[in-house]
């Protein structure tokens, strides 16, 4: 038996767990793709739980950075950036409801170099931006073009980073909000969190009929913090299972791996992300062990490992979790 | 010549701040309220630039606390709170633009006690809550309406407050996003800056055609920072000139009264709703005189004012300003 | 009666608002001056409750910025800013008393321009700084110097500030630590808010024998929040009635005048500093009418004001007040 | 060759990073710990570089909470608190040189349970406090001994986590300040960052000649974050190795293991602790290998890790590192 037939998507889906019909969702197919996370666009796909979708996504600038010498802020036009594919409607689910996806693979697509990085003006974690406005003058503008393949990330001629890739931006819709993919929050979104990525499984809250899955931007590989705002951008194929869960309710999205569970929080100042998420694992482990929450609060103390996601995105996110075996998973 | 003639908005507007045809949105023209900032829903009206618009506003929580007894978690509805009238279309109107809204008057509506407050469960600005999550028990629910009129606000046997009404939420679309009414951002929104009041000139950046113009959430009076979360809340009868001015693109709402010219920025951390604010208010100095960014920013070192609008809302609100006589308006 | 008569100050201080022994300190007397607000000075001057003190102070560059053409970076030596005078030691006070000083009058002094501001590398509300660290380049260096007198501030050809002096710093000592007078925190120091001015008591904590008051860095005007970080500074004479609560503890900083009552809090981000004097003032209240700590809560929902007095402070500091007559004083 | 051999402490420091005379501060030696960093205390004892030193600490509470019916509300008494051996006296340090400190051993010390942890009032990660003050009410207190040795630290019948102690608190003293041993800065202090362990090499500004090291506040293992705000606290036995690096200036701590560089931030809010951490490891790594702060900037996009320190004390702390291979180190 693998760690995954005891994982909460196993022990409590709809399809438990077990693989169901298979779909696919390429570039053409999706068409439009979208800019919120919202319940105001169509579903391109209909599943049930169990479903494995296979999706290609753009990189976050849909693919319009192609040499070192574009200027990004000439070429991007916001709002229509961090393009999504989806919404993808599950069958069965409601209000209430948790939507358990089961990362499989993610694999780079298209042309080299596949990867992007860049400085953009007045965005980032060490710049002034529109939000820490200030007086002082931007940064200059500069791209970065990176080689990249599933057995490294070819950075210079003397660095070669690993290839560890996530999926940036990936959630449900709020219920009557459409909120730009730029933002995180407790339906998911642009965490940009490493940790989402192969072998895991990622729980975020129904908050609609259908769920409406959506997602895109995933990161080769990405520091803790995003530091300048743009990881390792890149094109995908990435291979998903669906699976539903009943009357499950969460209030952020959680996060399941071997030997890990972890819960993500999304706000500004980033302490308020830590509180979030930390809040709810105490919740969480206490309703899986009865321990008590200020027991959980004590045994987090000792034994709690915090991730930083993003702090350059409108939220700021960062991932808590704990190992499975102190807490008897 | 009264200072309005005077204004940005009598100056620059297509209207020239005359008064141009009447319009009235009582609550059953209005029908369906809006939860969302966002260019999904069918405008109630279409005006021409120069409108004087008279409109029924429900409160915050849509009349539906209506006894001290009442225990408002058990009646809210998250997140259909804080119903919007509107939107309304002005004709002419195009991203980039910026509307114009002077405010003529507010008055209570209603049978008495018109105003409402209360506490509510992990919301407010001295208690824990979704965003600065904590483990502490919430305080115990309590409302308290409250006797007002033009005259007076009726607190208690001993206290009486004024009478000080203003526009809690006001706010045009954003162009893709639909956000919840709660929020207050670049557009507007649920900002409950005290100074939104009868006798200013609010203007908004349009991000859509049309502007698409909500209002709700009146207050009667209300303290710095809105600190329970829920001010002197009340339905009422605005009225409301609209103008437009093609082609004056501003970053995030600004404020004229006979005396002053406020920016008003909304931000989580606090500082940052500040640093928002008074970027734009010296950006807006150094246009209007041309005295230079760094002679604005020293300036308003000595001369500028600040008001805590709200510390409760998902973004807090700061409005900066300084006196029209420094700076030659 | 004048209300300083029925004041905190008067009803409890030890010489009951009386003013006793007049005593001066000029800069010679005071000799070396100090950077750090602590325990390990010993007192320029001794004085029994009720001591009407004169005390010159040094601005808060010690005088060094004497020209448009110098630059402050190679001028200034950190840790060596903000000098005070004092500690005036207090006969009678111990650790959780209360020291109340009326501001009686504040004088520019020496030769003009009296008057001081300047931009600094790295400091400012808009500017990246040490803390809040950023990779932009520094905005370049810049002084004014600038005529004042006690019938205004003559910042330019066409713009006469008013002149609105008040003390920057000033404080007592903590028990152990000894802080740079560059802090503001709960034992007053550079809380940089305008209200500290004449015909205001300001009430602090005692936390070690004698008190051991520090002052200095008096500001001709300045706008909310201190901007660009320096205010109009100027070297000045000080004129100070000292007094003495026996077992009144605060907690924070407390300020009282004709109409208002004033709590003190300072901290980082601001929304706590804003949280410290709201919830002092929420006690203060309490204890004042026994309306109990909720319903102050409410009150002060609709009736607080909050004066933002630095955003450039290692700390940050926001006083948050309300009217005397709606809580009966 | 061992990775030492090539450490910035063993190229760069007086002693080449090797052993000189050998040193024993037991508590006794100690005789009156301290609670503020700072230059008023005398030396404890003075060594060259080279030195090898032993230091017994007292955990946290200064071993006065023995029994978990004990209210450590009762039994504290603020502001002695944080216990600290020192201040040891390098020769040689003068202000703008740099304190390489080896961490040799860390072993518990004093008759079990050894081991520490409690709830106290208004203090930790998930709880009101004095300064995010709020109006809940707080948690009850609580204390927890705990069983540990080298093998484990024995938590429960059921889980046992592992030995992973290191430092909380050590530092060098301010200039002129003497600050409380519970806030961490530039100069070290309460950083609560796991890090700081056997097996790695500590960098500390000097601002003061001798440079007056300061240590104590050892833990058995902390989660991230040190949630509830007390780590599993233990007296220890502390083996270290002291250098002196002459002019060397570092603006913040600095750490160094066999494969990662380490900055050290401490700020509020938490996102200030991250931009001056990663602030500074740009600067670093451009030092040492010239590739530019922009590109420095963007490879720490791909390849930094943050590790959260503590999200409790009065300032938060965040360490940011790189792997050493990556930048040829």
């Amino acid at each position: 038996m693998s760690w995954f037939d005891a994982s909460v998507m196993a022990k409590k889906g709809v399809a438990q767990g077990k693989p169901g019909a298979s779909h696919f969702i390429g570039i053409k197919d999706q068409g439009t793709f979208h800019y919120v996370y919202g319940p105001y666009a169509s579903p391109v796909l209909e599943v049930d739980p169990g479903a494995v979708v296979t999706v290609e996504t753009h990189d976050a600038f849909e693919g319009k950075i192609t040499s070192e010498s574009d200027r990004p802020s000439e070429i991007l036009n916001f709002p229509f950036l961090n393009p999504q594919t989806g919404p993808i409607f599950v069958r069965g689910a409601e209000k209430g409801d948790c939507l358990a996806v089961k990362i499989i693979s993610i694999k780079p697509r298209g042309p080299q170099p596949v990867g992007t990085t860049c400085l953009l003006p007045e965005f980032g974690g060490l710049v002034a931006t529109g939000q820490t406005a200030m007086l002082n003058a931007p940064l200059p503008e500069k791209v970065k073009k990176v080689r990249l393949d599933e057995n490294g990330v070819y950075w210079s001629d003397t660095i070669t980073l690993p290839y560890e890739p996530f999926i940036g931006t990936i959630g449900t819709s709020p219920e009557i909000e459409a909120i730009s993919s730029l933002v995180p929050d407790y339906y998911g979104g642009n965490m940009d969190l490493p940790d989402v990525g192969p072998g895991s499984i990622i729980y975020l809250p129904v908050n609609k009929a259908g769920a409406l899955l959506y997602l895109g931007d995933c990161h080769a590989i990405q520091g803790d913090g995003e530091l300048c705002g743009v990881a390792m951008e890149m094109p995908a194929t990435v291979q998903l299972q669906v699976d539903l869960i009943k009357g499950h309710t969460i209030g952020w999205p959680r996060l399941e791996t071997e030997t890990t569970i972890m819960t993500i929080g999304s706000a500004r100042p980033l302490e308020d992300a830590a509180r979030i998420a930390y809040r709810e694992l105490v919740r969480w482990i206490d309703q899986e062990t009865g321990m008590g929450q200020e027991e959980a609060y004590m045994l987090l103390t000792m034994a709690g490992k915090a991730r930083l996601g993003n702090m350059v995105d409108p939220k700021y996110t960062i991932g808590t979790g704990i190992a499975k075996k102190y807490i008897g998973l």
